[in-house]
């Protein structure tokens, strides 16, 4: 988690940006006569060099680039390094859940070949699911881990992950507890993606990992305020690092004008009103 | 599931052959001078050229073909046309679990773009994340659907799916019941995935899921046998595909001798043993 801690500190900024680029979605100049893997590409680079100043890092939505083939995950691997050229370290929001060798197949996509810092994991299988990617994350030495999916922020979330006893949300918590490791930075290389939307398993989820990073969706776009947010913060205030894409991306829908100013001007407001809060990693 | 359901009937077998190809396990004449998605690509293409005379049905896992890159998808691309042409349905082992539009981003990837009938998909985040693949797959009409993890045949599954009360494997199962739509076809659209290594889960989630087709790995390499498979088996005595990767694929590690001739007699073997122990769909 090095990485994302000491991007986040340098730039006084808990605001992870995400890319979730939906080709009907594009600025109509972009997307006219043009591949979309070439638009989308062009899309999220301007958006990663209008918001580098406000980010700590980006988030990169896997699914939208495997739907456009495998130009489409060309346009991916380019952004990865794109981003890092920027100094923001980038994380792959693969969910990706498999086991043992596969695993480590994907650990070594998406870490390694495409070059990622973190990559968000399903706990689904277990610790089978969950250790490759640390293996590999060690191995590379790049200050980078996993986010195990904990309490996600969709509204069928709680259908599942709340609906036994002890929650399914409490078992994947455990994992993150049991492979985690502190290696060059004060958090645990694996932590924990939590929904700002449910702020009760939220709250429960900080008092079995008091000391986990929490990658945190849901913010703007999905519903979750300030509120949701503070119910995630650690004993020092800390420890959250807010994930936010189309409040972001597709600002410019609401405000007008140049979408890359108006991303910009989404992500400075973003990073302050998390200030304002004490939302800190 | 029609397309499976069809093809297994027609062919007399409940067998899925897996293509888990990793570059350093081909056979040495395709490693030589060549590029790694290349090989890997022959490799599977001959595999299936091999053992279409016995297979029901295709599992590609994306892993290992994500792994190599834009180009390692773009074989894959290819492996799925090539298996539809053989007449052998494709089911993408990809796992895949997010949410709404980005659930239908990655079954426009799976099922629309690159052609798969069925994908495999993990329930943690709910109904959210299965119901999109389902929509797409009845759009296309072309007898696909999905095959949910329910109980996995991985060793460190059952700490997570078995670790609450109801288990995690439980409430899988109840999406899989409440979201399957009978469609052209005696199974609904919605499968689950239960390995053959854990007898007593299996049985439990049959009782839940009696009209389910199940999808079932771990026969073979990972250790599970006949009995396992036996404990998966509906009111009627089918309902059941048996996955069996490695033990195809490798089969001439053991057997030496030409890696498609192995891998055809590793495959009429494993049909032929699960017909004697009245196996079918």
């Amino acid at each position: 988690m090095r990485a994302l801690v000491e991007a986040a500190r340098r730039k006084g900024s808990a605001l992870v940006v995400g890319l979730d680029p939906v080709p009907d979605r594009l600025p109509p100049g972009l997307r006219a006569e043009r591949e979309k893997h070439e638009a989308v590409r062009e899309f999220c680079r301007s958006v990663l060099e209008a918001v580098v100043p406000y980010a700590a890092a980006v988030k990169i939505q896997l699914a939208h680039f495997e739907r456009l083939g495998p130009e489409g995950m060309r346009a991916y691997g380019e952004l990865v390094r794109e981003a890092a050229d920027m100094g923001l370290p980038v994380i792959a929001d693969a969910k990706r859940g498999d086991i043992a060798e596969t695993a480590a197949a994907y650990a070594e996509a998406h870490l390694r070949l495409y070059g990622a810092h973190c990559v968000t994991v399903n706990p689904y299988m277990g610790a089978d699911a969950v250790l490759p990617f640390l293996e590999e994350a060690r191995r590379l030495g790049r200050g980078g881990g996993v986010f195990v999916l904990v309490a996600t922020s969709n509204p069928s979330a709680g259908a599942f992950q709340e609906a036994s006893e002890p929650p399914a949300s409490e078992l994947a918590a455990r994992l993150v507890a049991d492979l985690g490791e502190v290696r060059g930075c004060d958090y645990p290389d694996a932590g924990a993606v939590v929904g700002v939307t449910r702020p009760e398993a939220g709250r429960r989820v900080r008092e079995l990992l008091p000391r986990a990073l929490f990658l945190a969706p849901g913010f703007g776009a999905q519903g979750g305020g300030i509120s949701g947010v503070r119910a995630l913060l650690g004993g020092s205030g800390g420890g959250v690092l807010i994930a936010s894409s189309r409040a972001i991306l597709y600002a410019f829908e609401e405000r007008g004008g140049d979408y890359r100013e108006a991303a910009a001007e989404a992500a400075r407001g973003m990073r302050d009103r998390l200030r304002t809060a004490g939302v800190k990693v």
